[in-house]
This record gives structure tokens, C-alpha cells and sequence, in this order.
């Protein structure tokens, strides 16, 4: 029996990890992933298809090893990024750099070296191309440019991407001052980006393209890439419905063809999925620590020994994830996609650890909670959060009440199960601190 | 010149700083943290005082120290926050255990050494107190109980910590429930804690601590103790009203000496204090990277080389923090505190470097951007964000897009600056990965 009917994991996999490695721990569904990103490169395409994972998403070795297996390149928003999708065998011709840093220094010289080896770099602003002028008046370096055509999908301001709300990009008003410096130093620009984060709305997605087509045809006339940017939803919960790859590549493909037919030039399409490749593939599972009530017309809460230190979405952005919960002896008592088996159930506020009031799980947009059924665990029960995989590991309150970031666990194909990244030790949360040098520290 | 009228770091200290150690960094300053624990420590009080940092705002070894030094104890939220303020020398007697954590195994271990050492466990829930009434029947233990009045003071439901949206503390239907279980062991409850957050407003103070004398009355026939918890408010803006802590003494001197009027009973206050000690304490030095433009009916980006990942508070919360804009040559070019300065100003919403639009300063409650007056900053300036030493360095989200966690500096009295704790390291971001056992790394 699997845990969630878009994955691999059983309930059983989960109890033997608990016990081998301890909770909470992050467990990730190899041949789910695999499956993610043999999909992605199978989108329906007319003349080439790119496929960067976004590595932001999730950065783990072994992750980044897994999916450069499958042929994906690496988005990477920052030198660091660019450092680990490299030592996870990424070649650097198949990495781009889209960040909003602007490296001085020693990185600069990371930087350059970088160039040279084949890393795409994304200019995101004038002052950006500013600094890589003199490099690129020397070097013949791969540049592509970020636009920021002036239009959001996102459910709110801090989810747009790619309007006057946001920094993201050179915006329209400067793209004709960008263009003069560019050509005057003989740059090419082959590669045309924009990230809306349409979520795979085909509406949405299909009104980028065709934007975006505009723009090439009006600005770019050298472009050979038309990168859509990443942000395709996945449906973590059972009402939400994820990205269809298949359709939005075939309207894709359409357009570039028809695209060629009035004006002879061939484009390449490149995407950036992040949550798409890894959203559903992770497992945060934690164990009950306690349950308590706070009265007849209180909620009932559940304390988990995970909470917005290990998965702070939640709290960020108000976003909802299946729960899953398995008794000590593997059981499923309850699970978000079997709501049948939850009647009866506590209708409970889950929350962690931390000794703070937004330490939930079960948040929505407001900070409000929101109780959720969860059937009946007792102490000791695992209670799993599903949809995990992305923006939890690496975007974390990790620490927060001197909580020790959990480890990752991969879980193979054969059902075998490795550890890919060992538990944090309390040594190494205190390893920079310095004692202070006119006080006495304790024998 | 000050920067600050709450504090004693001028421009030109910052400077000196940001040249010796590089940008982001936090920097605290220190004689403010003495001057916040000095005027806790007078808090009036007829029958004692007992002051515990929430040393969850801010967890360093060196400010740890400095506190300890000033004769505060430590309200540690879980056993790793015990070990570290016992490292910085703040004895097991002056420290209480406040958590949702239920230890087992191992950890149960350290919880009964450090019980045996004198450190005070307040008893949070039914099954917390179950699990550690066999050692209560055979140790003497220091416990107090952590009372939830049904009454929160939070402006939102996750900032509520003592009603029934919380899951915090006994709440009120269970005590009587909980007292039987103690008295049946013969365990004193000498301790009685309700944290509702007040704040600091004094009228929902007043309320707390009159029904806190209720309780005690009706309830805890032993008590010596009322904890009232902590939350007090700082004025971090220059629009905010910081608790007047003289006031809030006085209030609880009054109640309990009437109370001992009336009972022949005296109590001791307790108070736990976190943000009212280190928040305007602490700057987040940053440099500008990049000033953009969405356009004539946009807005005005500042791009900073510290966002989210160094301060997540206003993404979490909303929350409001100064800006200060200072030159490279060390001129204050822009103060929150010194408005008349910033008009004719670029009116600009601040943002971090990551790739992720709630990478915002300048949020409100909602997500929604709010631009702020800020001057005529270049790149290459400092931006410091004030208010950041509470909540900031102990509760971000570390790591995200592989930016490295900044480094901490303690300012002293005599303008001498320490390095409190070193910047990580790209090695320290990637040591507990574990390559993919079946797949091949390059050399």
C-alpha cells in the first residue's frame, strides 16, 4: 500500500526509516523524483528543450546527483548554488546563474572563472552588466538576459515575480539602455528569460509565451532560447491540481513553430522546475510528542517534534500539506488522500516544538489556524507531513530554539534506504561562537 | 552622533566594523544590553524579583555572557537552550525549562541530570508531568506549572500564546486534573507561570496579574512564585511605545503586598524577558548591491546583501525595523529617527538577494510591499537595519539560495569591537551531506 497515490513511499518504509535513523527526519522518493524529471524532459518540444531544476528548491547532494543523472542542468541563485550543483556533477555549461547578487572581490574572481568554464549567466540589472562589461569586452562568455515583463501570477504581492511589485529582472522602461550597451561591446544576447510564476496555469502560461514571443521578435533578434523560468505548481493536496507538462509543452511547441514560419528563426525552449521535481517526492516525519485540548470550544492540538524549524511554510506563505498518520507498528490510521477513514477523528491544530505561537502547520494565508482531521494518534505515533521536498530542508528556521536540523534520508527504488545527510550535532550549532573576551567562561 | 536615540553606536562605528569584518554582519551593542538588564533587575518588587532572558531572542555565547553577568537567570525552551546558557555560565538554579518537548530516551537523561542540578522544569501538559512523576517521587525537583488563562494578548491568532487558539500551558479545564496528580506524589508547587504575551500594555498587564493572584488563591496553595512570562514590547520605531517596565512593577508591588494583606501569603515576581533585552541592541549592517526601478508608476527596489535569510521577521510577522543609511566615508545620509532628512528621498521598497519574492524589508502583515523614505543611497553604501537583535541571528531561515549565515560582533562600551561569532563557511554548509551511494561524483 503507498502512503500517497502520486509516490512510492509505504507506510512500512516509513516506520523502518524512524527507527533506523530517528524523527524528525526528511525522507525523499528517488523514483518519484526520477519520474519528475523524465517527464520534464519529455515535454512536448520543436526544437530543443533545456531543462534547469532549481536548485534553491532543494539543494542536497545526492538530490542534485540524482536529477543531473537525468540529463537536468541547474538554475542557480547564487555563486554557492553554483558551487554545489558543480561538485554534484553538474557540468558547468549546463548551470545558469540568475541572481540578484552583484559579486565584488574575491567572489567576482569565482565569478569570472566560472564564465570561462561555460556557466550561463542571467544579467538581472544594469548595474550587473555594468560590472561584467570590462569581462565580457576580453571574454566570449554565454549571457542571456532576465526581462521583467510587468505582469504577476502570484496569489499575492509577495508571490509575484514578475511585476511592478517586484525586483526581479530588467524592466521594460530599461530594456532599450540595456540593448545600446550590450551590442555597443559586441554581446550577443541568444538567451531571453522571464519568470512570472505562472504556476502552469495554461491561461497564464499561454499569455507568457505569446509575450514573450512579442518581446523576442521586437528586441532579441539574436535569441535562440526562450526560458519560461520555473514556478509550475504541483498538487500537493488532493483538491489542488498540479501543472499539466504535457499541454503547456505542446502550446510551447505550437508557437515556436508557428514563430518560425513568419520570421525564419528557431527557438529553443528552457524551463526552471523546482517544486515540480522534488514537492511531492519529500516526507517530513516527525513523532506525537503530546496531544492536548484546550477545552469544549477549544481546539485539540497535536505536538509534533518538528515544526516551523523544519518546515517554515507554513507560516511563511500559508501553505497546506497532507498529513499522514502511522502508528508505531506501520499502521495508516488516517491520510489526507483517505478521508473516509478520519470520521470520528480529532479535528486537531498540529503544531511543533518551538516556544512560539506561529508553530504550526496547519496556518492559512492570515496566520489563522486551521484544525485538521487527523484521526486518533496517541504519543509516540509518526505523523508525517507530506509535500515536503521543496522549500522546507532549505528554506528553514533550522535552529530556532536550538533544534537540530534533522537529516535526509533517500529512499531507492529497491526500497533501500540511505542516509544522505547525517543529523546535525549540538557542537556544530555552537561551533562559531566565541566566548566573550572580557568575561570568564565557567571551567 | 548617535544613530540611534535608544542606543550608543554612532555612524562611524558601523563603518569601522563593516571595513574589519565585512558585510552582513550583526552588531550589538553591548552597553545597551547592560543598561536593558540593569532596569529589568530595578523592576520594583516588594517580596523579590526574578529576571530570565527568553534567551531563545538571542542565544550567543558572548551576550549569554554579558547577561549572566548582570544577574539574569535564562528561561530556556528546550535542553539544548539549557546547555548553552549553562556553558555561558549561568548556573542550573537560575535557569527554568519552559518547552513543548517531552524528552525521551538519551535526552531524558540530560533533562533528570540538569533536575538534579537544580534547574526548574515548568510543567506544560498532563503528559509531560506523567512521564516525570517517577523521578518526582524519588528527586527533589524544582517545578513550577505553566498555567493557560484562556485570555491571549497576541494582535493575530499565531501571536496569541494564552488562549484557546494556544496550545501552551495546562490550560484551565485540566488543572484540577494536574493538581491531583501533584499532590498524590507530594510534589509542592511553589512556581506558577502564565505567559499571555501582554506586551507591556499596561491595562491588559494589570488584568494578567490580577487574575494571576486569582489562581494563585483559588489554586496553588504553596506558591511563592508568580511568573508573569515575558513579551514586553520594545519601541523598535519611532512611532512605537516601549513597556514602561517602572510602571508594570509598580502595579505588581501593589497587588502583591495587598495580597499578602489579605492571604498572610508573599510572592515572589518573576518575569522572562527576550526582545526588551537585545532587540535595539542589534544592527544588521548590509550593503547595498543594486537600485532599480519598476518604472514611473512602479516602485524603487534597494537590493541589499542581507535579506530574508538574515532577518526574517517582517516575511513572519510584518514586523517594522529603522533604517539607517550610512556612506562609506561614515555620513548618516538617512535616519528613521531623523525623518526631515530623507525628503526629496528615494521612496523604496527594500529587498534581500534571494530569488523569492517575500524577500522583503518592507512588509507588511499581509505580504503586501510598503515603501519606505530612505534617502539617495549607491551601491556600495550601508543600509543597517535596527532593531534586529531579538528574534533575527536565532530565528532565520539560514542557508536559503546557499547564502552563508553573517557573522556576529559585540561592540563595547569603550567602542572596541569582538567578533562574537565567526561567518560559516561554504565547507560548514555541505559537511553532513553524504554523497549518492550509487551514483559516481566527478573527481
Amino acid at each position: 500500500m503507498k502512503l500517497n497515490p502520486f509516490g512510492h513511499v509505504t507506510p512500512a518504509q516509513i516506520v523502518e526509516a524512524a527507527k533506523r535513523f530517528g524523527t524528525p527526519l526528511y525522507l525523499y522518493d528517488e523514483p518519484l523524483i526520477i519520474e519528475r524529471c523524465q517527464a520534464l524532459m519529455r515535454m512536448p518540444n520543436a526544437f530543443g528543450l533545456e531543462v534547469r531544476y532549481a536548485m534553491k528548491a532543494n539543494p542536497s547532494l545526492a538530490l542534485l546527483q540524482t536529477i543531473a543523472q537525468e540529463g537536468l542542468g541547474a538554475d542557480a541563485s547564487s555563486l554557492n548554488e553554483a558551487k554545489r550543483a558543480h561538485r554534484a556533477g553538474i557540468p558547468y555549461d549546463r548551470i545558469m546563474l540568475t541572481t540578484q547578487d552583484a559579486p565584488l572581490g574575491e567572489e567576482r574572481g569565482v565569478l569570472d572563472q566560472m564564465l570561462k568554464d561555460g556557466v550561463t549567466y542571467n544579467i538581472c540589472s544594469q548595474h550587473q552588466l555594468e560590472l561584467l562589461l570590462p569581462f565580457l569586452r576580453q571574454h566570449p562568455a554565454k549571457i542571456a538576459i532576465r526581462v521583467n515583463p510587468g505582469v504577476g501570477a502570484g496569489e499575492s504581492v509577495t508571490r509575484n515575480t514578475g511585476d511592478k511589485y517586484s525586483s526581479f529582472g530588467i524592466h521594460l522602461w530599461q530594456l532599450d539602455g540595456i540593448k545600446n550597451l550590450l551590442s555597443k561591446s559586441g554581446v550577443r544576447l541568444e538567451h531571453v528569460h522571464a519568470h512570472i510564476g505562472s504556476g502552469g496555469d495554461p491561461e497564464i502560461w499561454r499569455e507568457n509565451i505569446d509575450r514573450m514571443l512579442e518581446l523576442i521578435e521586437l528586441h532579441f533578434p539574436d535569441a535562440k532560447v526562450m526560458n519560461l523560468g520555473g514556478g509550475f505548481k504541483e498538487a500537493r493536496m488532493p483538491d489542488e491540481i498540479a501543472a499539466n507538462i504535457q499541454e503547456l509543452g505542446e502550446y510551447a511547441k505550437l508557437r515556436v513553430t508557428e514563430f518560425r514560419k513568419q520570421t525564419g528563426r528557431t527557438l529553443a525552449v528552457a524551463i526552471e522546475p523546482g517544486t515540480f521535481v522534488v514537492a511531492n517526492a519529500g516526507y517530513l516525519v516527525t513523532s506525537v510528542l503530546d496531544i492536548k485540548s484546550s477545552g469544549p470550544d477549544g481546539f485539540d492540538f497535536l505536538i509534533l517534534n518538528a515544526g516551523m524549524e523544519a518546515n517554515t511554510r507554513p507560516l511563511l506563505y500559508g501553505s497546506r500539506h497532507p498529513f499522514y498518520v502511522i502508528s508505531t507498528r506501520g499502521e495508516l490510521l488516517s491520510s489526507e488522500f483517505d478521508l473516509e477513514s478520519a470520521t470520528n477523528s480529532l479535528n486537531a491544530v498540529v503544531v511543533g516544538r518551538c516556544c512560539e505561537s506561529g508553530d504550526s502547520q496547519t496556518l492559512d494565508d492570515h496566520g489563522h489556524v486551521l484544525p485538521r482531521k487527523l484521526g486518533n494518534p496517541r504519543p509516540g505515533d509518526y505523523v508525517v507531513i507530506g509535500g515536503t521536498g521543496a522549500y522546507c530542508s532549505s528554506m528553514t528556521l533550522i535552529n530556532y530554539n536550538s533544534y537540530l536540523q534533522a537529516p535526509e534520508v533517500l529512499l531507492h527504488s529497491d526500497g533501500e534506504t540511505s542516509l544522505i545527510r547525517k543529523p546535525q550535532t549540538f557542537e556544530q550549532i555552537v561551533v562559531n561562537e566565541l566566548p566573550h573576551p572580557r568575561l570568564t567562561l565557567p571551567a
